[in-house]
């Protein structure tokens, strides 16, 4: 296996929402190696431009190049809608984004044709996922809602609480209205509200995780170039985080998420990148 | 009338909070002329560690004095907590944050010796609030509650909303039980839940607004310093308005808080400074 095959995957995210990305890809791709890096200094991405997001996107992969990554998945819904078409055309090794494998699935669930998407300001004013769902099939009626204190209220741990269901009720009520049989969760944070959400929306509505579609999808994308690890190395693959900001936070944070331990995160200065 | 004299005030913020401080600077200033930065690509700075608010706000005051500025107000209480100190030391005209003026007047109110604050994490956790309270008063028992939940909320425009009511019970729940009778609002968003909060607190426990305070302490620092504007200008003063991300979003909410139309803020790239 040559030396390419062997080389990590870049994994982005505006903090520590990617890391359901970097689970599923763990999950799915074992073998593969990651870098992730969280920008815990300027996080969070959703209630900010174009022109900032995609600048930071910029410095990321930059950085993530020093780290000679094979590819890099941006697992961060706002930077996929501001940066990955740019980013795309200015690099050469392969990237993708968590909306379009997102919206593929929701493309090939939904009946009614009816699929509604939740995620950050910022996502939601792309209108992103409704050009994505639209070119898949034109016939598909998208309802969008920006849900910005959805991640706050993750952050702050209230998953099981009545004031997070009562601010998901508001959120997805005229949703709800529109009769949505699909529901796109458009920000990497809201998987840790699944069961939440599917109390909210009732069994007849299909929650799509975007995260587990992304994995799969890099896991195609691998094997077409050529460049996925096939496993003959030596021992479990060794995982390594970067933050903008101080480590501890993450650490915890990640260590919730992650089924390993996550203990040698390193801080960098993006801002020099 | 010197130069100095009608040298602009530097004011800045993580974001929009600081428009709070501003506006009070306005009312009690009304000669003095501010120059404001919110730091809106990177906001908040209450999740953030000392180390990183340091180095924003180090970048933000060499910004500041490119716009000649006389003194400067840091009107954010997570950048006071952790900026302050060392900008002091850093700088050679007047410098002052917003944690020591409200401290000030909260030793002075209260009566049984009982004070609450309630901050961002970050500014809960530098322990500011607790050591400004006791150098003044060592008999004052300081009670503090991070509420990571209430900028978002403000921010999401829900001020009279019983969710935001119940997020504040939630928090405040605490405190009450411990018998306070003076609460600081020890975030710039929060004199926007005054009356959430007075309501929550019963009539009994006064609220202290830091912002008031500070321009009061500005207006008579710029008299002992000899550099206060005499009004002797044309016209009103000219205040001006940076932002590090897009100015649409900021002049809106300032649109909200601010006597006055804002409509000419620029844009700048602060990793610059």
């Amino acid at each position: 296996m040559s030396e390419i095959n062997q080389a990590p995957i870049g994994v982005f995210d505006s903090g520590v929402g990617g890391l359901t990305v970097a689970r599923e890809i763990m999950r799915n791709l074992p073998n593969e190696e990651i870098v992730y890096f969280g920008d815990t200094a300027r996080v969070p991405y959703g209630s900010k431009s174009k022109e900032t997001v995609l600048r930071y996107a910029r410095q990321i992969e930059r950085f993530l190049r020093t780290q000679n990554v094979k590819a890099i998945v941006i697992a961060c819904n706002t930077a996929s809608a501001m940066a990955l078409e740019e980013l795309t055309a200015e690099i050469d090794i392969p990237i993708i984004g968590v909306i379009e494998p997102g919206a593929r699935v929701a493309a090939g669930t939904t009946k009614n044709k009816r699929v509604g998407v939740i995620a950050t300001a910022a996502t939601i004013g792309s209108e992103t996922y409704t050009r994505c769902l639209k070119q898949l099939d034109p016939e598909i009626e998208v309802l969008d809602k920006a849900c910005p204190l959805l991640c706050p209220l993750v952050e702050e741990g209230w998953l099981k609480d009545p004031v997070t269901d009562e601010v998901i009720h508001r959120y997805l009520e005229s949703l709800l209205q529109q009769d949505i049989d699909t529901l796109i969760l458009g920000c990497t944070h809201y998987p840790l509200l699944r069961s939440n959400m599917q109390k909210a929306v009732g069994k007849e509505v299909t929650l799509v995780n975007p995260a587990y579609e992304t994995a799969v999808e890099l896991g195609r994308l691998l094997e077409k170039e050529g460049i996925a690890n096939q496993g003959n190395r030596e021992g479990k693959p060794c995982h390594s985080f970067f933050v903008s900001d101080a480590e501890q936070r993450f650490n915890d944070f990640a260590n919730t998420i992650l089924p390993l331990d996550v203990t040698s995160t390193k801080q960098i200065n993006i801002e020099e990148y």
